[in-house]
C-alpha cells in the first residue's frame, strides 16, 4: 500500500489532524444549531458511535451564539460551517469555535477573508479551506475553473498573510472530479486533507459514492480526515466512515467479518451465522480478522488470513479453522458460541492478531 | 480520469469482454445448481435486474449435467465455476458453458489443467484464471507467495499451450491486495479482467469493500466485467454493481439523484424528496444528473453540475434550477410532481443531457 502522504500537523481542539495521527471521524449535524438541545443531543449520540470531531452549520448569528452552549455541553470539537457571511465567521471564532469551515470562494470580498484569517490566528484556530465545484469562478476565457485552480488561488491569498493553521478540501458530486483534484493538490502543498464526495445522495447510492471517492483517496495514503454525507442519519455517516476506514486498512474499529457470498456448494444460513457472530462480538476491540465460510473444501484456504474462522460443511458440521489450519470440528448449531468462547479466551489472554503489527 | 487498460477481446455467448466493450455486470446463483427450476428462477431473476451474465458453481457432476437444460431456459451466458476436480470442468464444457471459471491453484496436475485447455480451446470457449488469496503455493524459502506470481506462473502454461481465450481475476477479502494485484498485472499482460473483493461479508461491510475494491481500479481504467461478493441476495449484488459502474463515472443505467446531505440550514425531509423522486424516475432510461438540495442559497450553486433540480427554501418554497440557474420556483408540495413532468418532457423531446457526450 502506498505510504500516507505527509503533511504539516492541524490541531482542532484535543484532536489532531494530519500524517502523524490517526485518519478522523467526522460528521456534522442536521439540526438546527440555534437549538441548542437538539444539536447537543445529536452531538452526544455522534460520539458515542465513534465520530471524533463534529461540524454545525452557522446560518444565522443565533447559531454562531450557540457555539458557547454548545460547547459547553459537549467534549468533541466543534467546527462552525459557514457560507457568504464573513461575520458569522467572527462570531463563530469568538463563541470558541475549535476550527471554521469557508468557501473563500462564496465570501466575494478579499477584505473579509482577511478578517477572518485574522480572527483566526489570534484564537490559534484553523481553518478549512473548503472548494466545491459548485462554486468555481469563471476562467477569463468564460469557462469555469477546476477546484484545484480555485485552492490554489484561495491559498496564495492565506500564504500572504503567512497563515498556514490550514485543512483542505476539494468535493464534488463527481467521485472522478473529487478524487483527481485532491491527487492534484496533495503534490502542490503539506496542509492536511478533509477527504469526502459532496451530496453524495441517499444511503444505497451515497455509501457507493463515499466508499469509492474516500477510499480510492486512502489507498493512495491520501486523507487525514474524512466526512461521508449521506441524505441520512448522521449516526449513518459515522458508521460508514469507519467501515472505509477499516476496509481501506487504515483504522480498525474492532473485529472483521468476512463471509463468503455462498453458492450452490453451501448448505447453511451463512449470513445469518455472520449477523449472529457480528452481535455477539460488538464488545470486542481488538482488530481480529474472523470468517464465516459455506464450504469446507474451499473455506479454509479461502480465508486463509483470518485469524480464526469456521467453514460449514456437509452433515451439519462446522470446521473452526485458525490462520488456514482446521483445530476443532463442531456441531454446525453451535458452531458461534464455540468461536466467540475462543475468541473471548484469546483476546483475554492478550493474544494480538497478526495484522495488528506493523499497522497504522 | 485515466484511459481505460487497452485489452484483448473475449467473448462469452453473446456478451464480449474487454475494453473495446461496457463493463459488463455478472453475479452467481446461490441455488444448488443441479436443483434445475430453482437456478432458472434466479438467473431470469437476475436477469431482470440488469444481471449480463451468470456463474453456477458445479460442485458435482449433477451440477455439470444440469448446465444443459439451465441454458435451454435462460439467456444470458453460463459461466461454470470449478474448484479441484478437473472431470467437473469438461463434464461443464460438453453441456455448454459459455466460460468456466477455474483456480489452478487448487487443480494440482498439471496435465489435468492441459485438458480443461484442450476442451475449452476444442468448444472456443474462454476460461477465467481466477487466483485467490487463500490458495497461493509457497515459494522456494517456505513463504507463500503473492497472487501476481501465481497468476503469472499459471499464465505461462497456458501460453505454452497458445490458449489466449482467457479473463483474469486475483481476488482477495483484503482490499488493499486486491487493488495492489490488479494494478500490477495490468502491466504484465493484455487480458481482460474480472474484477471483485471476494467475500466481502454481510452488505453493510461487504458493499463498502466492493466500492473501493471495484472503484479504484474502474477510476484507473481497469476492469472489464465486476462481480460484487455480498453475502447475501445475488439481486443485492447486481444493484450494487450498477451502482459502483454508475459512480465510477464508466456506465450509466438512467438518471443519479444527488441530494444534499442537509444541515441546520435545511427545514425539508431531503431523504423523502429524493426517495419519492426516485421512484417517480425508476422507469427513465436516460443518465440525467438529478439534484435535490436542502437550501435555496447554496443548492443551485453546489449543484450546478446537474442537468436539473430543486432547492428547498425558507417560505414553503422550492426553485426548480437547469444547470445552475433558477428557471421556475413552486410551492414545495408540489416540487416532485413539476420536477418529474419536467423531466419526462425533456427526456421525451430527445434532449440529450449534456454528460452523454464523450461517455463509455
Amino acid at each position: 500500500m502506498a505510504q500516507r502522504r505527509k503533511t504539516r500537523t492541524v490541531s482542532v481542539g484535543t484532536v489532531k489532524i494530519g500524517s502523524g495521527y490517526p485518519i478522523s471521524v467526522q460528521s456534522m449535524t442536521k439540526t438546527d444549531t440555534a437549538d441548542i438541545d437538539a444539536t447537543v443531543c445529536q452531538i452526544r449520540q455522534l460520539e458515542e458511535k465513534g465520530c471524533e470531531l463534529v461540524r454545525v452549520a452557522v446560518k444565522d448569528a443565533s447559531s454562531a451564539r450557540a457555539i458557547s452552549s454548545i460547547k459547553q455541553s459537549t467534549r468533541i470539537p466543534i467546527i462552525a460551517d459557514i457560507h457568504f457571511d464573513h461575520v458569522l465567521a467572527l462570531e463563530a471564532v469568538a463563541r470558541g469555535a475549535d476550527k471554521i469551515r469557508i468557501n473563500p470562494g462564496n465570501i466575494r470580498k478579499p477584505s473579509e477573508i482577511d478578517a477572518i484569517i485574522n480572527s483566526a490566528s489570534e484564537k490559534d484556530i484553523p481553518i478549512r479551506i473548503g472548494v466545491n465545484s459548485g462554486s468555481l469562478p469563471r476562467r477569463a476565457d468564460g469557462q469555469r475553473g477546476t477546484m484545484p485552480e480555485a485552492l490554489l488561488n484561495h491559498l496564495e491569498r492565506f500564504r500572504k498573510r503567512r497563515f498556514n493553521n490550514i485543512v483542505i478540501s476539494l468535493k464534488s458530486s463527481s467521485v472522478e472530479e473529487t478524487v483527481e483534484a485532491y491527487r492534484k493538490i496533495a503534490r502542490e502543498c503539506d496542509y492536511p486533507f478533509h477527504v469526502g464526495v459532496t451530496a453524495a445522495g441517499l444511503p444505497c447510492e451515497g455509501i457507493v459514492k463515499s466508499s469509492i471517492g474516500i477510499g480510492a483517496l486512502l489507498l493512495d495514503g491520501i486523507g487525514d480526515t474524512i466526512r461521508v454525507s449521506l441524505t441520512g442519519s448522521p449516526d449513518e455517516e459515522v458508521a460508514t466512515a469507519r467501515r472505509i476506514l477499516a476496509s481501506a486498512g487504515v483504522r480498525h474499529f474492532g473485529p472483521e467479518i468476512i463471509s463468503c457470498p455462498t453458492c450452490g456448494r453451501c448448505r447453511v444460513d451463512i449470513a445469518a451465522v455472520a449477523e449472529e457472530l457480528g452481535k455477539a462480538l460488538e464488545r470486542v476491540e481488538k482488530s481480529l480478522v474472523v470468517a464465516v465460510m459455506g464450504c469446507e473444501v474451499n473455506g479454509p484456504g479461502e480465508a486463509r488470513d483470518a485469524d480464526i474462522g469456521i467453514a460449514f460443511g456437509a452433515n451439519n458440521k462446522g470446521a473452526i479453522f485458525q490462520k488456514g489450519k482446521v483445530t476443532r470440528t463442531v456441531r454446525a448449531d453451535e458452531a458461534v458460541k464455540v468461536l466467540v468462547e475462543m475468541i473471548n479466551k484469546d483476546v483475554g489472554a492478550g493474544l494480538v492478531p497478526a495484522r495488528d503489527a506493523g499497522r497504522k
